[in-house]
């Protein structure tokens, strides 16, 4: 892709996604240059790329213009997941995405891994070493059940911005949000129950799910609007559905941020039919628009929203520092966290909530939405670039992970198998549903550092997808032709 | 307690574990007098006493000699638990014991917390300070599911002292032994599913039975030799036990070693009646024999025991560093490790595979022996010296906690209630059994630092015991002139 392509390409993004509007002045060609760091003829050579494509029109003396009309491209639409429980499937596809996770020769597409390069996060090496050096023998012992207190007052203190009013007693640190995911779900479920998910949805709550017995049903979901409150409705008539498991804010894996009545809708509908909400906000930090989204907790008047985050996503992973708020289930939370792992590391919870207190997080999350924000645009390019037509992406708000959904004969498990061979390796959408849909979906990460070498590999994927399209349609051809 | 007294308390001690056995001739006074750090004439004194309590004679121009008759201290009986399944309580007598874990006014006779304080532990503290200055981003990364493979390694060696044929494949790395615990048993049982458990049993591993709805079936324990393998053989014929949980090596909280013939007829029976064996083993590094016990996971052929065990009582339980040997249940084990925590905090897990690796593991485990052994010395003298007749003290083989058993009648968890004024908390009995068995015991943590506080504790706790001891009587007596 060259120089004027990319800029043509995130140009007609931000056109699309509204930034300039449908009769508006674009930036003048030097304004460009200069922003861009790229010659005039650059972008000289882009807004002709742009004009053919009628998405930007000339005007003499003033400028280029945003045209009138322009198309959007297709978003994935609602999801038709099977509405009954279903016992969850696909271990082995989990275990297989996560064995690959520490291999360096893969590009790691598949991973919901951040990006830990960014300058804003160093403090954090410093303040780990200050810590060793001060050889404080309370970070060597047990921590208490709940958690280190200087974490729990910076946790509550952060989700003031996301309309929470929490103390640090209504926190519990966990190790990772898949602990406090887990322990919510353990806490206001038993084996046999079920619970109600988006479709798709993260394959650790679903793999939760199976290993304590619990059925899942499927809601249907859509790519910018959340779940479908309608079918959520008519499923809790139907069944005896214990709790909803959801990921409102910077959804994983469709990237949508609920609207703020559809939550309030949401609530009201687990009030009528008294069910537990376990809020996933682990992304929600990490929206682009500010001031960040409320959670659906924030909204909770009698405490049965267990709010689940961590640090994983924002800061490193490989902390495991997470936290629950879990309302009126405190009480069985914390036995659930006793019998899960007793406590979390102390070290790293200490670690986080110096960094928090020194002010190193505001500037961090700022610029790591920047940072992801800027990233998708780039992939977004590429991807139109090197995908061939007929599919349909996801326009994430928020966090960096994409979700592109093909041709439903598409198989993105046959796909991944010789991607090996590429060294890419992306996550199959049948990983995100309890019953095995979506393969011919796939999830990006578009957050890890991208380079030369991640445009050749989006190309080969790209390349891979199209050839993988032509094959579907030849065997359908084929079969078409068998039956005739 | 003066000098004179403590070292023949200490000397007695030696005599009824056998160290000097009867007939055998005592060291010199002047050897004495330079180990321990006395004058001559302290020396003197303390055989005086021994002397007067028979436990010693003097053979003119000989010295002195162990007398031939001892009287043996009396160690707990065998227990007599309920021979049924029960479902357990007492979640709230744990909360509150973690919940004073933190408070450090109190002096924590009640936990399970190791001495952190050794100079052998010191290296750890320039390993984190060293991985934090290298700034390796991997260390902040998601670990892989089954652990750093460095420490895997490291871990498979050091279970060769044990007897173990193992490599780093057979290992995952957990958060904490809790964690392996807790997903070995999810591994092997569903809820409703019967567990045979030594009676008292270690309060989490009974906590974990009760979060995943799992009954348990206390067999009667006997505090030398380990679970009775006669009731275990009964049990399984009359109930569906799908697996033992079993501490044989330095057992919490009775401190048996459990003999090696014992070990290989557990492992029978488990096998006869197809039931997986968890074996805990998260005291076996610290046996005061050389070399350490085996485990039965090395005697283990088929793959049915999942051995477990971490780094808190070796190291530091702040790490959260656990493992587990599943065995054949590897998969299983896997995917409760993935709904658990999803992978273990990376730099912990390499900051202990580094303390190994460099040779630093070795002789920190032989001096918290030593550390161990002689602090049980002093407190084993302690007790008898402060603490009243008519109870039975168990006789740890290792690690650093000790079982105390009083007269049927009394209440530990009154005891321990009053015991808050004199800011002194103690593990009470009740926590180790399903069924709120063992209220007239305690178990002590004799592994902290001690100094003239810890021994006025001790005081004041045996002054606590008789007065509790005498009210017991009294209404007891009360209550027969009652029924008179």
């Amino acid at each position: 892709m060259t120089r004027y392509q990319h800029l043509a390409c995130l140009l007609s993004d931000r056109i699309e996604q509204g930034l300039y509007r449908g009769g508006e002045r674009l930036p003048s060609v030097r304004t460009l240059s200069i922003e861009h760091g790229v010659s005039i003829s650059t972008v000289q050579q882009a807004y002709h790329l742009l004009e053919e494509k009628q998405l930007i029109v000339p005007q003499p003396r003033s400028g280029y213009f945003v045209a009138t009309r322009k198309a959007a491209p297709p978003v994935p639409g609602i999801t038709r997941p099977a509405q009954r429980p279903v016992e969850i499937t696909q271990w082995e596809s989990v275990l297989d995405l996560l064995s690959s996770r520490h291999n360096n020769d893969v590009l790691q597409l598949g991973s919901g891994m951040p990006d830990l390069t960014q300058p804003t996060l160093k403090p954090l090496w410093k303040i780990q070493s200050r810590m060793a050096q001060k050889q404080d023998l309370d970070l060597l012992n047990y921590d208490s059940l709940v958690g280190v207190s200087a974490l729990r007052e910076q946790v509550a203190r952060l989700t003031i911005d996301s309309g929470c009013q929490l103390d640090a007693d209504d926190i519990v640190v966990t190790t990772g949000c898949h602990e406090a995911l887990s322990i919510s779900i353990r806490a206001v479920c038993d084996a046999g129950d079920i619970i109600a998910v988006e479709s798709p949805t993260f394959h650790g709550t679903m793999q939760t799910l199976r290993g304590f017995g619990i059925r899942a049903i499927e809601i249907p979901t859509d790519s910018v609007t959340g779940i479908s409150l309608e079918a959520l409705e008519l499923a809790f008539e139907q069944w005896p559905i214990k709790a909803v498991v959801v990921v409102p804010n910077c959804n994983n894996p469709l990237g949508f941020i609920m609207p703020e009545a559809r939550k309030r809708t949401l609530l009201a509908l687990a009030q009528r039919f008294d069910a537990a909400i376990i809020e996933d906000d682990v992304y929600g930090e990490l929206a682009w628009e500010y001031p960040r989204p409320i959670t659906i907790k924030s909204l909770d008047m009698d405490g049965r929203v267990l709010l689940c985050s961590s640090f994983s996503k924002t800061l490193a992973p490989g902390l495991r520092v997470g936290w629950v708020a879990p309302g009126r289930y405190r009480d069985r939370v914390l036995h659930m966290k006793y019998i899960s792992t007793g406590s979390t590391a102390t070290q790293p919870q200490h670690a986080v909530a110096e960094f928090i207190r020194l002010g190193h997080y505001g500037p961090h999350i700022r610029r790591m939405r920047q940072v992801y924000q800027r990233n998708y645009e780039t992939f977004n390019c590429w991807v139109r670039h090197y995908f061939p037509c007929g599919i349909c992406v996801s326009r994430p708000q928020g966090s960096f992970l994409m979700w592109i959904e093909l041709p439903e004969a598409f198989d993105a498990v046959r796909l991944n198998a010789e991607l090996r061979a590429l060294k890419i390796q992306v996550a199959v959408g049948s990983l995100f549903s309890a019953s095995g849909k979506y393969r011919n979906c796939l999830r990006l990460n578009y957050g890890l550092p991208i380079n030369e070498q991640t445009e050749q590999a989006i190309a080969q994927l790209g390349a891979a997808v199209e050839q993988a399209m032509l094959a579907c349609s030849g065997e359908d051809a084929q079969a078409a032709s068998l039956i005739e």
